[in-house]
């Protein structure tokens, strides 16, 4: 296996800062805000919760995540519901309990191509819908799975991510339909991952999969993005209220009991809490929420103005430039001919951090990047809570600062 | 892949709960020990910890754990160390690194089989030395694996628990030498699980098998069993200071990058308070080992008493009892004829939940079980610490009169 391309990007930082030389952190997927007081109490409360507990999670915890998801036009019985130390391990049982080939979008999040050849397969990469992200354009999906099949191979299941990483794109309610209509044609389990589900900065529906191909999709979430607990460690997987969704349930509690017996119990107190939509957590996610999208479509607009392509961010904190209108340039330059050249060059010459398009399954040639955003909130949770509560987020002096250095190495780039 | 024998039990305790029978629950190994204030003080102050870390684990923890394993006589550098949510993770995640097949004591806990079983792999079971657990007899294992070997099996990795769960021995020096010459000479790894380490009843030197063959054993722990912490989720590795550790380390930090991210930060400041062997810890540790020791004796009276083989347990808090003198009774009376029946028929008619010596890999056809102890400590955080403190513990009244139930349903099962 290869050493993950987060891995890397936190090597190279840390051997940038011990050099003494500058950083801009845009690599990293972490939402970059303090813990809400509330939460640190539930957890401090908890702190008593030493016995194992089910596998599954406490009754408070499931019950609370079956009503976080009813809510949002999901209903769900709380044994649908099953926690896991995170998202990523309910993810990968997920991959192992259906075994088969892996249908991903290209691009898609670095971890569930990585959990694919731990289980012994390479992912079927599928393009998402033009200017889309985050799930394979339906036709194409069919074709590729149609010929993988032909070929002997198996696939089995079909991961997307609701809004996206890598784009920042929220999957249209027409592209998610087509989807499904598809996966449901061709007997594909639908993992829809949907850990940035309350950071859609625009109003309106949600397209969930679950909507539309509710016998098959196991829709995941966790405390990580939306409510900024990446440290923490809890996720939460729904599973179909059908034959197919309790199968895998059941599949999945014995690998969880195997692999990591059960959720730390003070995260599942606080996860009781988190999911049961407080007031004060809500008012908390809808500021994550403007300050994300003021960031994220004032660093768009830095990479547009130095002549990149670049889609309007609509959820998460990402943005997902392509420098294919400068690759003239670029190429004359510095020498680059792929996202990894350019990554390599924005962190060797310009101190930015970020990850290429291909750690992401874009083809190598593209020269798209992944830009995280929160790395320049703030260097302290004084500026971060500042700049949670601003109007204009990003015109608080030291983002503005950030984003102006931004500019100016971007200029020097493309010069 | 099956239900594993501890969800099967507690799936069988909800059942009777549920139909307002009674339960005398000794089937779950859990310590049973409220958290020491200090310890949950720790977790308080750390919930500020929302970053996702560095996937190997914290600076802090890290030192931490290198200062535990030096004071107990393996020097050991904070690089050799990698922390997980639990030390389940990580031992998955080294059977998976490793590769091959996977040698184990018999009988061995019950997850080391299941993981595995994950990593599509038999194990390969060596019975342990006479009167002693936790490890394969030397010969028998050179011979298991060259006759695996010539078979056409690749094993690759031994895995030994000292203490031991299930028999609650402790391997003996002269042991665990002979099980490191040989697993040299075959170049087999060596996990050490040693998560009990500190709940050994009897002083003197603790037969650690890194002593032996420090280039090619992994040790692990976690707080779960020596601070009755298991429901935090936080163990360690400590790998060897050779080229081999460097490369295993580096292959199990590259699949925690993708399995798990990180351990829960909290957890890993509480972490690295306990494992600095602080005073008020300490003392909390020696009376835990004071309360397991005289339950598990205690309970090994009663077994022993009631015409049971059962070796004076050394560490942690099981008993292993061995029914085998009364076979002839026991078929007679209930036509048991394994340790699975046996199990049933505790369960069924007296309400008492054990686990099968089967299911830790022991012959079907023997009639050995697995008691964790714990469960009789007290019904209340205030019963169990006084029963921490008490001079007497298995003279506290509830044990006492707990210890005259068992008494009793065996005196009926054996009648």
């Amino acid at each position: 296996m290869t050493v993950s391309a987060t891995l890397a990007a936190n090597e190279a930082i840390a051997a940038r800062r011990a050099a003494g030389q500058e950083v801009l952190a845009l690599g990293f997927g972490e939402a970059g805000i303090p813990v809400h007081p509330l939460l640190a109490q539930r957890l401090a409360q908890a702190a008593a919760g030493t016995s194992y507990g089910p596998v599954a999670g406490i009754d408070a915890a499931r019950e609370a995540a079956s009503g976080y998801w009813t809510r949002r036009g999901l209903p769900t019985d709380p044994s649908q519901v099953l926690l896991g130390p995170g998202s990523k391990p309910l993810l990968y049982s997920l991959l192992y309990a259906t075994g088969g080939d892996v249908v991903l979008p290209k691009p898609a999040w670095v971890s569930y191509a990585a959990q694919a050849e731990l289980i012994g397969r390479e992912p079927i990469r599928v393009p998402v819908p033009e200017g889309e992200g985050g799930v394979p354009e339906a036709e194409a999906m069919e074709a590729a799975v149609r010929q993988a099949r032909r070929q002997g191979r198996d696939p089995r299941i079909v991961v997307v991510t609701l809004p996206d990483n890598p784009t920042g794109r929220l999957a249209s309610e027409r592209s998610v339909k087509a989807m499904c209509e598809v996966a449901r044609e061709l007997d594909l389990v639908i993992v829809a991952d949907e850990i940035y589900r309350d950071l859609v900065f625009a109003d309106g529906p949600f397209p969930s999969p679950a909507s539309w191909a509710p016998e098959r999709t196991v829709t995941t979430t966790s405390l990580s993005k939306n409510f900024a607990l990446g440290g923490w460690r809890v996720g939460a997987a729904r599973f179909p209220a059908s034959p197919l969704g309790e199968r895998l349930r059941e599949a999945v509690r014995d690998i969880a009991s195997e692999l990591w017996s059960s959720t730390p119990m003070p995260m599942q107190h606080a996860a009781a809490y988190a999911w049961s939509d407080p007031q004060e957590l809500l008012e908390r996610v809808a500021a994550s929420r403007r300050l994300h999208g003021s960031v994220t479509s004032a660093v768009a607009g830095v990479f547009a103005n130095a002549g990149c392509e670049v889609s309007a961010p609509q959820g998460g904190f990402y943005v997902w430039p392509d420098f294919e209108p400068l690759r003239g340039t670029l190429a004359e330059r510095w020498g680059i001919a792929t996202s990894a050249d350019l990554a390599r060059v924005l962190l060797e010459h310009f101190g930015v951090v970020v990850l290429p398009g291909s750690a992401f399954g874009d083809d190598p040639r593209s020269l798209t990047l992944r830009v995280a955003v929160p790395g320049i909130y703030g260097e302290s949770d004084s500026e971060r809570l500042a700049a949670l509560v601003a109007a204009e987020p990003a015109a608080m002096p030291w983002i503005a600062e950030t984003l102006d250095g931004l500019r100016a190495k971007l200029a020097a780039l493309t010069a």
